[in-house]
């Protein structure tokens, strides 16, 4: 066993002191696109991975966690919601859970790397089956730039991003948030990934001062993403007002009858657990 | 970079088709014990590192997780429990955690490897500062062997093992169970750790399968332990009847008037989140 070989897709995290390594049968595809480098494996631990700039971003495996908790969370708690945003995202996980709601009547997909919504959709067919919804449009462009020209225009705004370094980074600033304040509707709800508060509490801690100047409302939930450094994941969840008073997350107004067909959420996950932090959770992110 | 050179530690998991390295600034101890290869790493993500037969036991910087989760659970819904029993633990982590209960009366340790004990009090002082409370005693033995002559004895048992292969399997059958189910009281509770939901799907079922032969009541809880492979861990409780009926683990009895001093736990996340399971978790498991 070489784990340093060209058998593993090796991912250095938390500064380079931790790397986690994968047995791969096979490199599916391995191609630089304008923006990042895009890479495909066949693992077999975690069947097919996705990786941009050499990051884990979905397996086969667990990809049903991350795409539920950022789908259902917003949704179930928001029964009038039309609109959404999603920024990033190009492997059309969330948007195949999303598409679940009749509700919904605008789904704008904005990424920035059209070359990982067409490997996604080679790869991860499971994942891009949604795409195809009359309700859906795809816009390749670079979300940071297309927030700023929004205004009052989406209900629930999901934050689907790589690391707050390089490409990204943008995704993480207070003009960013308060760009997406903007772009949100009265009643309107952010979501987004926010990195792990053991390994990233530097980047958590930051992201949380970042969104508590743009929004009155801030809070975080949780989901183990095992595919991603840490794998005990943060979400903030941020936003305005909900029919004039605060908004409770945990309170859901939609019932999903068929819950049972999901692979992770359901709605006593969501009202009980979810929101529900540890005191070292609070702590990091200043809640 | 050569994740493959003595400048790190790596632990191969799920068969061998991960891996996690941790870059290491010095190898404090090894030493194999009678019973196994004890280490002390002193590494530069989680501090000092203890690992048995190259499996991550402890960790400085997360110790608290786990330590707070086996230990308060239990002691928090059992106000009149007076008898604890820890089989392996050896570090003295859980021991900490419990001696901050006045209720207590007896707090049995038995750990098969004297030397974990001495390495930990000399590498980790701060998780084996409660093992000279007067209450606790030390028996170096092996637990298998102790719990089939232990009858009606203790209300907590908790099982601190390390994973179901080579020297703990025999803390994983249902023979076990039935003994540990012996050696509780009437209204006794066990707790033990029982391995990651995503990546040892089948050690989780035969867990559970077991513990639902010995025991009338099974739930589980789960926290995050960032040094254990898969990170989002799973403790499973078993318990006889409570005052006659159905025991409710997340009804808490006692009340820590000083939670705020614990690092991981809190009376909210142990009711509303820590037995609150995703659809996912609850169908490994057969709950």
């Amino acid at each position: 066993m070489d784990i340093a070989s060209k058998d593993f897709f090796t991912e250095g995290i938390f500064y380079n002191n931790i790397y986690t390594s994968y047995r791969i049968k096979e490199l599916l595809y391995d191609k630089q696109s304008k923006f990042q480098r895009i890479q495909v494996y066949d693992t077999h631990a975690v069947g097919r991975l996705l990786t941009l700039d050499g990051k884990t971003m979905v397996s086969q495996k667990d990809e049903f966690v991350y795409h539920e908790v950022m789908a259902h969370i917003p949704s179930m708690i928001s029964r009038n919601a039309k609109s959404v945003l999603i920024i990033g995202g190009g492997d059309g996980g969330v948007v195949r859970e999303l598409v679940k709601y009749p509700n919904f009547e605008k789904i704008h997909l904005v990424e920035i790397d059209e070359e990982v919504i067409e490997v996604s959709r080679k790869f991860f067919p499971e994942c891009t089956c949604g795409l195809n919804d009359p309700r859906v449009k795809i816009i390749a462009t670079d979300g940071i730039e297309f927030i700023k020209k929004a205004t009052n225009e989406y209900d629930i705004i999901l934050i689907d991003s790589t690391d707050p370094v390089d490409l990204a980074q943008g995704l993480f600033t207070q003009t960013f948030y308060a760009n997406v304040f903007k772009a949100l509707s009265a009643n309107g709800i952010m979501i987004a990934q926010a990195e792990n508060v053991f390994l990233d509490q530097y980047d958590v801690k930051s992201i949380f001062s970042n969104l508590k100047k743009a929004f009155p409302i801030v809070q975080a939930y949780w989901a183990p993403i095992t595919i991603y450094p840490g794998i005990f994941w943060n979400f903030a969840f941020a936003s305005k007002t909900w029919n004039g008073t605060d908004i409770d997350p945990a309170k859901i107004e939609w019932m999903i009858t068929k819950q049972d067909e999901l692979k992770w959420y359901n709605m006593d996950w969501h009202k009980n657990a979810a929101f529900t932090l540890a005191n070292f959770h609070k702590k990091t992110l200043g809640l």
